[in-house]
């Protein structure tokens, strides 16, 4: 495999790990009254995964010997996802839900063939790319089922063509982010698509599960990208997209997207892809309000021009963060910070970011200059290091996330906060919003609070009340996480009755066996 | 009824009738080789529609006796739609495929009583907006069902809501596109939906059939202005659209827009408004060949700016238009006509239209002032109604389209008018370009040809042959004018058969009985 491995029991390269000064561990104890013990992983080789229940000759059949694992150390690598409570139990040494066999598939072909054999022998499948869910996504109920396997995706990992008249390219599923803007930046593209997840997650995944990533303001969400795909599923391959728009019937691409291997497995997407930008250049904003902040950029994302990157931090937010003053070129007294990011060609990023800055200043934004904007890209990708380094001192990190329309955000953000504030008393609990559309926006949210006696207990009934809060206030229980098994049931009251309905008729006719994810997005058959 | 009644044997208001000079006739005639004698359609009176099937009292105790009319007059002009075939065939008196009851509704729960009782009573439905399907949206296949209604939409008919922080407005979905302009102009919003069929479409059918409008360079396509929308099915309600995006799995707006009728009936949508523009500007542009102004076009497409209405017509389409020099300010030797029309604010029009002509000027385009544009505003609607008067004097006009993605138009391109032209030999084959994308754009053809001794089966086989084309070239059936019936076997080889599996999967969830315009987008089951 020449991808490394990711840290089993957190995010990402080992060899990053965030070490937290004494100082800032002091001060959240302090701050959150953390009173444990530093909780430490178990060690990986202590940990024991249930015995497996299949046998794996009848996909050795596909794939060949050498693309089928079974030894303890890939099962529990491919058990769950990365999300604190998938971080907790496996921390604890809980790997109950590790998959019988983790099999690596090298084409379509197989792909399809793996589905079609694991629907006759009733073996659930979890498609696996980058394993970065913090949804749930890779916990399915297998309850029922003969055994369940991780698909992993690694070895569909090429760029399949770069149309240059088109500007789309054709991606295989399991090619990781980085190395898919590697393949592009070579032929003078790139895809523009950097989630929090960049460094770990598939093409395969962003489709699965709608990502969005921090420069949608300029490049869009992934699901706006994707103009073609194919599924493989049990009864079939499923081809969609022959043209950029189309009135021939409902779009089925959209049906594919966000549907989390549930309905099969995404082997391939077309996406549109841009000149490599000549310039990238990023910038602070003071706002003396989330509000005041928050009409600045509803103004941007309605009128234009639309910075590549745009952020609000809340007041909270900027006040963490200005806890490193040296990020901030000094100390501030309150507000919330804004980053505006630019990719393009020197002049045509001169001419827009003129008019950003016009416009954020007759909204009342202060100026900071390009060091907090550049602060935060170069350390985007870092925040799941920090999470790791928290639990490893007593502390719980998690993100949730939804959105909304804009006159509806006031609401919800206060909905979110205030369940949360009274659910985990002694919490810091802080947000930002970071994709904008003309009608609406996204709010992120992070929480950080004393682990506890039980932290995951904590966590689940506070995520549980957070999650109702949400499906009351009216918006959506995932802007870009998607659904997983832990949205699942707020995802059922969003999508009604008789939408979900719609869903399990589609998946019962492409997955009649219910073997992909079962449990994940909608609640299992019967 | 408010709304004044369409010319039942044509298009539009009778008032406002196209008549062709005897020089133009003369030429036309002498062009296509027409020697038939002025053919006239019958006369209302005449007609006689089959005996009704059904006893409206049931569906009377839903909306009241003065809400269902089982009139000959109410029947036949609610019979098919409004392609040349539907008007060859009621134009002969041919009333065969008319509803046996029209039923108007005033409210989404009386819709949705309406269906149910319908779904137990085996009554095939067609809902009826505008009426201005071109391609037998309205012709469903009523075998063996124990009668057929049509469902005209003209009484819901109100704005709802307007949210001017979120810019969305919620209108019903009988609203006919000019009121709901008028609705919005009042509160300072537009729209900017302006397909040919603008003067009489409806809100719910531009959703139905994905339509797309001559501004869909500013102000994009219906599908991508919709936020949200309610269907009524014969098995409940189905709610959609709390966010304008969202990672809560797939996008069901996405299965709802496009399915025509066959999933449900579309009640209300909410849709994207804009700020009604300061000015509106059209502007005239001269290109040496399709190719140079495609390439000029796609370059706006890719890099931007967009004007607002972007159009480039190709040689043929360019020469019948200059027919007429007064509109074009003289004579030219040959090329291609681009209309450029920009909507906004003068400051941000001036800057984003000097940018335009100095990329389409490097390009190689030929400025040719604001008069070519202003005179295709003027006449952007007029098009129908040019049909009618061709009709009478003996020509066949209709117009098809597809989509594809840039790289891969001009083998659509060759493909459609090699096809056009050798099964309509003595033809003139016009088309343009008129929505773009990143990736793509749409080909819309114009045919104008001979009756003929039996025009509808030549055009039939005509129609068959460049439809099979169309999907052996790689594109989509259609772009904006739908499925219908008559795309419904080629959107079948689009869709691949298990893409038509899960449309049908869908459609039994939600209208087990196939009382929902049988036929259309998908075939019947069984």
């Amino acid at each position: 495999m020449s991808i490394p491995d990711m840290l089993w029991s957190g995010w990402g390269d080992p060899e990053r790990a965030a070490h937290l000064p004494d100082s800032v561990t002091d001060l959240l104890r302090e701050l959150l009254g953390v009173r444990e013990e530093p909780d430490q992983p178990v060690k990986l080789a202590e940990i024991e995964p249930p015995a497996p229940r299949l046998s794996a000759r009848i996909l050795a059949d596909v794939v060949g010997d050498e693309h089928v694992r079974t030894d303890d150390e890939t099962r529990i690598r491919h058990t769950r996802g990365k999300s604190t409570p998938d971080l907790l139990r496996i921390r604890a040494g809980d790997a109950r839900t590790a998959p019988d066999a983790v099999v690596l598939p090298g084409s379509h072909d197989e792909v399809a063939e793996l589905l079609a054999r694991c629907s006759r022998h009733r073996i659930a499948v979890v498609p696996f790319g980058g394993g970065t869910s913090v949804v749930g996504g890779l916990t399915p109920e297998t309850g029922g089922f003969a055994g369940m396997i991780a698909l992993d995706l690694r070895r569909l990992d090429r760029l399949l063509c770069v149309d240059s008249v088109s500007r789309t390219a054709t991606l295989q599923a399991g090619l990781r982010a980085p190395r898919a803007e590697e393949l592009l930046n070579e032929q003078g593209f790139t895809l523009g698509h950097f989630p929090q997840s960049f460094e770990w997650a598939s093409i395969g995944g962003f489709a699965a599960t709608r990502s969005s990533g921090q420069a949608s303001a300029g490049y869009g969400r992934f699901d706006e990208m994707v103009v073609a795909l194919t599924l493989a599923t049990p009864r079939g391959t499923l081809e969609v997209g022959r043209s950029p728009r189309s009135a021939a019937g409902p779009d089925l691409r959209q049906l594919v997207l966000g549907s989390e291997g549930a309905f099969g497995v995404i082997t391939d997407v077309t996406v549109r892809v841009r000149p490599l930008p000549e310039t990238r250049a990023h910038e602070g904003w003071l706002f003396r309000s989330f509000s005041e902040g928050t009409s600045a950029i509803r103004a941007l994302a309605q009128d234009g021009p639309l910075p590549t990157v745009l952020r609000l931090s809340d007041e909270t937010e900027t006040m963490i963060g200005l806890a490193r003053p040296s990020e901030l070129g000094g100390p501030k007294s309150g507000g919330c910070l804004a980053i505006c990011g630019y990719d393009g060609a020197p002049a045509e990023v001169a001419q827009r970011r003129a008019k950003v800055r016009a416009l954020l200043r007759s909204r009342g934004g202060e100026f900071l200059g390009d060091e907090p904007g550049e602060n935060w890209a170069e350390g985007r990708f870092s925040a799941p290091y920090l999470r790791d380094a928290l639990l490893d001192a007593g502390v719980l990190a998690e993100t949730l996330e939804t959105a909304g329309f804009w006159s509806n955000l006031p609401r919800l953000y206060d909905a979110v906060r205030l369940t949360l504030t009274h659910e985990l008393p002694s919490s810091v609990v802080m947000c930002h919003v970071s994709h904008v559309y003309p009608a609406g926006a996204s709010l992120y949210f992070t929480v950080v609070t004393a682990q506890g006696d039980d932290p995951l207990a904590r966590w689940q009934r506070a995520k549980a009340a957070v999650s109702d809060a949400i499906i009351e206030a009216g918006g959506t229980i995932s802007h870009h996480h998607g659904v997983g098994v832990d949205h699942r049931d707020w995802f059922v009251r969003e999508a009604g009755p008789l939408g979900v309905e719609v869903l399990r008729a589609v998946k019962h006719r492409l997955d009649p066996e219910g073997i992909l994810n079962p449990g994940v997005l909608i609640p299992p058959a019967g």
